[in-house]
């Protein structure tokens, strides 16, 4: 098996190639997997005051479900995530799902032990209803016309795959970044529906940094002549360079510095100072850069990437209650882990134990890992001893009290 | 005298409106100031190998050379900056100079005390000979075939200037940014020709991040369908979109996190979550943003601004003295400051230290001043009693080693 030389994930600005996995591949692999769709005829009521009249929800699960369906875990996806979680949809599938370093036989998330949810969201380009389907009412794709979406959104919607799914109650909620505030918000909206939450590298709300990061990739999209006011399919078009430039941003501010110092450095592209013209390419980061913009702006919705990080910026937990975190959080009644990373500079370590320190407040059971990593932000996907023990000891904790005795499996 | 609301330069993100000055602009103002234009027939070489056979060089001056010629200061300037750093072009002039609160009767750089020289650079766009300039062997304007920039070719110009005004030593060169590393490498290149050199906010080298960022600056710019490879004087227009998105992440980096948030917050433009379109402006930030991306695009060069963030990143003190900067500075003579900020993410206090260890460790007369201010980068433009007070000091004492006693100026 061989991974693709830039990390395992579109969400991944890592090179996996060069780390250490730790565990090996088989053993340890959901194995092949399979995407299932979901159709929804009951409309759904969306908090922009609009409703989706029908809707689609892609999905995989991993584990079997036990018999009184206590052992059921929703993975929440982040702003570039979707269904694909684990394991390999063929044979020569050349990578696995984003977050398989974490989800399998024996692993944190441990499909041994649970039954694994994971959705491509509303609003998503991954199979789920979404700018790119058809809106039925016209006939037509829906492109920019797509319903603006908020964090609740997706709650709801979740909610209505594990009716299907025949859950009542979630062994745990599972989310980084954009996905653990979908966590938080089940925790508050559904509070007898969950028994943990997971919230991995996220924060209460989103710093004016955060916002204006999202606002420069928001315009080079929106300003990229092939954009269309988000009507590009009409023009048989994408915004091509819009999507290239938003993404070289976020990956940049997805990475910490040391992070990309180590592994970039100043080193030269082609060895050499070549003294050439403004637009040559000289350092190694550039030529990492435009690959991994080229590479997204071919693979995802530009009108869901605004979506998505418009839903990123508006979320607020506490803004219904008073803008106190602590009154919020009163509403829960699941038990919380949440977890940071030293050198996340997009959604630091203080927004995590902003978190953290609400829900003491608030009296909930909470448990905090700030985690030495060196990757930014994108530490949340990559394997990380600490981490990952920590991750696990939650998590078997969290099999024990659902379960019962130690199973064989680990 | 109104300021402009979005600060006193195209290179400060800081709304001076609400910041305390406080030196009242009259008696500590230079007042009126002219631009000059000195034209050079003496072709210049340039590090890439190229030649520029002729060119011109604008600048300002402040305060009066004394008899013995050893009262002389240079301004390097940064990315944006030009070579009106005090003082106004007219009664009704809406704002001074770039550094105006630095620069003036009793402030740090004393025009009592000393013979200012600012000037713009070469590839610049404010007058100086650059991309816009007519190429005399073409007859038409460079544009991108303009010569590729590296720092020792604007100290190479600005030597040309100072012979040309009778100095044959400055009391010092300071710079900030971009302008520090102009004032180190005329320190290493001219030992023998400056007293002082006054690196503010500056670094040995660009990190692998900061290379990063620019990349996406200039990726905004060449992508945009306006730039035309750099020719788009020839088609009559300016790539607007990319020059907006350039500044616009600019922008972001050069101010702190910490200062967004207390500038911004997540103030809404309406007051309301409208839950709009997912292109309208909802956060004051987003306004903030876009209209400093508005104004620096209808004002400044694209192929200018291509150019000197090339230079910026090649950059590196110590190349050629074996990567040891150290070595470097062995060859200097003259006495060092060095100044940082500590919210300051892109040109971090790190890297100052980086300078004054290596001016220590090569035995240099070396002051340093970390500064707390909670302006990111931009705080090197910004008024702050601490930073007024050290620069303040060190340039009285200065002034005390070349001209004698203290004058009745302050």
């Amino acid at each position: 098996m061989e991974y693709c030389r830039y990390g395992y994930d579109c969400l991944d600005s890592i090179d996996c190639a060069n780390m250490d996995r730790s565990m090996p591949l088989d053993e340890h692999s959901v194995g092949l997997v399979t995407v299932q769709t979901q159709h929804f005829d009951q409309p759904l009521e969306l908090a922009c005051g609009r409703t989706l009249l029908q809707y689609d929800l892609v999905y995989e699960t991993y584990g079997k479900l036990n018999s009184d369906q206590s052992n059921a875990i929703l993975i929440c996806h982040a702003l570039s995530g979707h269904h694909h979680a684990a394991g390999y949809h063929s044979e020569d599938d050349p990578k696995p799902g984003w977050w398989d370093g974490y989800i399998g036989p024996g692993k944190p998330i441990d499909s041994n032990e649970f039954y694994i949810v994971s959705l491509n969201n509303i609003g998503g380009c991954h199979g789920s209803t979404g700018p790119l389907s058809i809106n039925l009412e016209t006939g037509k794709p829906w492109q920019s016309d797509f319903p603006t979406l908020r964090c609740r959104d997706w709650v709801n919607s979740q909610r209505q795959l594990m009716k299907v799914l025949g859950i009542s109650q979630w062994a745990a909620i599972i989310g980084g970044s954009l996905g653990g505030m979908q966590a938080m918000r089940w925790s508050l909206e559904y509070p007898d529906e969950l028994r943990h939450c997971v919230i991995i590298a996220s924060a209460l709300k989103l710093t004016a940094q955060n916002i204006a990061f999202n606002e420069v990739a928001r315009q080079a999209i929106s300003s990229d002549p092939n954009f269309h006011e988000g009507y590009y399919l009409d023009h048989d078009v994408i915004p091509k360079q819009g999507l290239r430039l938003a993404r070289m941003v976020g990956h940049i501010t997805y990475l910490s510095e040391d992070g990309m110092g180590e592994k970039f450095g100043r080193e030269l592209k082609n060895g050499t100072f070549s003294l050439g013209s403004n637009e040559d390419i000289e350092f190694q980061i550039e030529s990492y850069l435009r690959h991994q913009g080229e590479v997204f702006s071919t693979s995802f919705d530009a009108n869901t990437y605004m979506l998505m990080t418009k839903a990123l910026d508006f979320f607020d937990l506490a803004r219904e209650y008073g803008d106190d975190p602590v009154e919020a959080f009163k509403n829960a009644k699941c038990s919380f882990l949440v977890v940071s990373f030293t050198t996340d500079w997009r959604f630091a370590p203080e927004r995590s134990r902003e978190i953290v320190d609400a829900l003491i407040a608030a009296k909930k059971p909470v448990s905090y890992a700030e985690i030495e990593a060196n990757f930014g932000h994108d530490a949340f996907l990559i394997p990380n001893k600490r981490y990952q023990n920590v991750f696990h000891a939650y998590m078997q904790r969290v099999a024990r009290e659902i379960i019962g005795e130690p199973s064989n499996a680990v």
